[in-house]
């Protein structure tokens, strides 16, 4: 099967440059079952890194394209690569195959590994949102907190030890403080430094890395033949009319 | 005080055109109390209306650049003239003056009306996304049901008797089928068929018109010096450093 | 529009007397839009300040007669002068004026300001009963703590500097502790110190004053013809009947 | 042990009299454990039913004082007589012993019978007001529903046979509507119809009697020792202090 | 009546031994009400004490048998000794007369008693379990936190003293960290401490006692004839045919 | 990897026999990713079908034992089939390697392919036991309804037609009655009629296969090294010690 891992930003043009993508596109691959392919790619404008509802906002209408183009691609699913699922349900609304949301995946992973689980995220401006997220995977009863690392997105592969002993920080006030038995890495690149491993030994429980939920859920669907009801993501009524305009921009 | 009522969309370019919005002005000015001047103000770009989450996504942008213009403008306050407040959360972490979302402010004031209200809606897939909505206002406990009219937003205006004749169908099954005591017309466009009064007379029961809870949400935060806080909606990282460039897009 | 603000105390045979009622209709008044005239009444009897249950069961039969009292005298809505809102069911039912909770209208102006609120009380014993109030009003999902400072009504006016200290105290608390974004000064005498913007500039957050909140309330719905539901609060069976007697007192 | 089962109510005076208190009072020691004497009173003022919010609030003064004057007779517990338990938490500030409220005790037994229970009550105006004594209970996820019959109170003991029709039809749309395995008579003079066994062989389903439920919470929490928590319900501050009046009305 | 208290653990073969069966026995006769007669078996196999998932599934099928052998005896109602309450709903399902679980009986008389309550627990590991219990019973959003005293069930007898300060250790931390008004004894062995009443007064609230809560609801439903719904637990469709094979083990 | 498919009940000795086990088998292995291997296993004793609470009970102690002996034969992950996921959580106190039930599976999977799903079910006692298996999963709230279709597990492979028949009929209540954009096969056997895609065309809407559900979410689970959290499911206190003796039955 064919993934698209669609960053929903110009990363090529950014601080992390195309080689990350190129690292990232290496490291999902290695991650996938056999026969699956993944690619990378990333929108040609948007914010470089998404820590604010302003910068998802600014973000969507690129992703958005890039997803109707995946499904016009011929992929068999796409991945939304950003912890906040920008764009998720009007990705949805407009293709039929997959569109996965770590985001999400990563929430209803961790809610079967455990009673309760925390998110590690960047900054405190982000825990209120994704408490709605969790509200919206429908497993916000099973959210202990949101905890912030306070490393920003852009600064997270600068030192890669110094983000993995703030990670081990946050989660561990997660486990002691909130209770939680299991931890989702909050954050797309947070999740590439792929050190998921390092924090579980640390700590004592499980951890999920986004970027491989997102993985696994993608090829979940496609290998069963699922993929998000239209029941629930209806084509937009502008769209669905054969004769009627639908350019609205 | 000043109040912009932005609508997210390009209404000038559009079938209900420049005449519409002034229309609304005239009414919104009508609604205010004394000394409150309203301005309606459209946007550049964007879908003519937004009966989806892809459109909600589309027209965000274009509604936050002008939400910051409204706080340079001078403006005391600004509303995001469509019931799913798009660009809400975001437009708030942009600024400081009050900035209204009508679909949050039509909840809480049906809240404070009865015990179980509803919502009537344009069409199916809105239901979920409205329930988000009411989840995150606060009040999801006192939804009693989102209903739809099946009327689309651009053919409300065509047929006014015909249009409150659906609104008040469609109330009926939310009161006598779900219970609901009081009802919140979900679409500004509905509401600015002023027919709130008709259909409440209809049916028994209050029925908010969203642009006019949004316009007394505006006038009762300003003139109480009330804003949402900054706590909850911080200004995004990026935007508070001096040094640092700003510009993402 | 004339709006009664009615004390459910005998608060002018008390120790604030007669000379603290019109303090608070000279502010009243001087908060008002212009048009709104403001007048302030007490009960005849019934305990000085209500700080418990029993206290506020003493209040509501005096109450509810005042109520209905200020519909025949031609008001066009009454507030309830106190933060539990003693009666606000029992006084719904009896008339079609607009009644007005200041608790219930400040719960539900909190949550259009942020995420998660508190409420500042004056003793322990008034927490679960807080509790409740969010819950009929609909938006106890947003309530992040009910904390005390421990001052009793009739002493909050002796040393209005210590009083502000302790309200900063336990809004403090509630920010730090809790993680509130808004505050709610949870009585009306403490509104009535008048101190709100003081405690908000002190913690960074908005800090909703009760009489404030319940006067815009007032306003409100006045000004858009909305009342509350009489579905939702309808007239006492006894009450409804031509020819049956309703005298059961 | 010695139980007070206080009618909220001038029963003696109105159209039931005293000999209904007296068969109450029979019918409940005929309930009641060997050893348990009940005794009925009623109060000297207010309506002579309770059917609303306006009732419930002027019967409270009453029955509050007469709990009062039960524990200084020495009774064990007092029960106060109507499904809405009015003044029920401030009776428990005033006093030590048990305040039994016949509504939070039937809730709570109807718990423990099975997965979803409804009440059957007076008229539609009561279904909100017991829905948020479900969420005090506690127990508010497992109401299914609350169903009226449309008799009034004081009608209730003129046609057994046909109030007892009213209770079955009720009950049936509870259970075969709603999905109730339990009911709950959601009303005392209904409960003293006695006839829970017959409701219950019509419709396959517990029936919880409020009277008899009520009679053995007394008596439970009496022979082993309990009591409401003074921590839940403290005392009033007026009426902790020594040299402080207490007197407020 | 007569009660059955049947140990869900072959307690006779353990290290507890038939004298403290019998002095449970003597200790529930003398709680019980004039008329009641109570009787305490033991199950054939089993593990000796119930601490984990693991243990309470091990424990089901004998408890079982021997719940069917009750009615079979003639019994009129029936206490499964665990505050895990192991097989209960299975248990309901296969028989008529009342299945009492002293977890749901605890939780719902305390959910009575105040407005938040804790249970004083075994260890860590039982906090998901008593939550989940919580839920089932109706009463979650009563429940302040579980509380481990890290004592285990076969140690508990052996040092009263040091098992009592135990307990009210993990008690105070509710009371004072968790905001608890009631506690709960979260274990049979620790109620037949009896040492309710000392770690009441120890700490100034309401501390029920599992067993107790046990026999007296016991008592209570056998008195007012009511038991569980046969509509929530029906007997299993493989019982319930005549010539239909039933053996299934 | 190796996982192993865990029927919780005597299926060779069983009307559907040792063939049905192979024909599961196979279609598992069919379903697999390339690389994995998928072992069919029965236990010796317990109930064949698992449709009651008491079955349930009886079913779990051989699965226990079974999931143990899976780890020592150094399976990397096994799946209890049954969806009521018997003895699931004492499973995963016993061992490290990832334990799936089919319930809790399929229900996450559900959750995130739209706003509200519904379980077709076998019978109306099987509503509520899988109410809270979605409270347990953390997605109640996504839960539209429990649908069962009347027909007995050891049934539903007699007919094939009118099983499908059946399973479309409930599954067409879900979706029309009570809202639901996605269903779940609630029952294994259920599950291998390998009807979803039937179901699905019929009615419009993603239909979770329980059986592949469990596979793909051992699979996912496996392929990035995660297992269940035992600080959720830690090892039962008697089974921790070295000395101390573990056999209890």
């Amino acid at each position: 099967m064919r993934v698209l891992y669609q960053v929903p930003a110009p990363m090529s043009k950014g601080p992390m440059g195309r080689a990350e993508m190129e690292r990232r596109q290496a490291l999902l691959n290695s991650w996938a079952f056999p026969g699956t392919e993944v690619e990378v790619r990333d929108t040609a404008e948007g914010p470089f890194s998404i820590e604010s509802a302003w910068e998802e906002a600014l973000s969507a209408p690129a992703a958005l394209a890039a997803v109707r183009q995946a499904e016009e691609d011929g992929f068999d699913a796409v991945i939304i690569g950003c912890f906040g699922d920008p764009g998720l349900e009007a990705a949805r609304e407009l293709v039929g195959i997959p569109v996965i949301g770590p985001g999400e995946s990563s929430l209803l992973l961790a809610a079967g590994l455990g009673h309760r689980f925390s998110v590690v995220t960047i900054e405190d401006n982000l825990v209120a949102p994704q408490e709605v997220q969790a509200y919206k995977a429908g497993v916000r009863r099973k959210l202990a907190s949101v905890v912030p690392t306070g490393v920003p997105v852009l600064s997270l592969l600068e030192d890669r030890e110094a983000s993995t002993r703030r990670v081990i920080e946050a989660g561990r006030r997660a486990v002691e403080r909130d209770g939680a038995d299991t931890l989702v890495l909050g954050c797309l690149t947070m999740s590439f430094l792929d050190v998921a491993e390092t924090v579980s030994a640390a700590l004592g429980v499980p951890v999920v890395n986004a970027a491989k939920a997102a993985l696994k859920a993608a090829e979940l669907q496609v290998s069963i033949g699922l993929s998000h009801s239209k029941k629930a993501y209806p084509v937009p009524p502008k769209l669905r009319g054969a004769g009627r305009p639908v350019e609205t921009r």
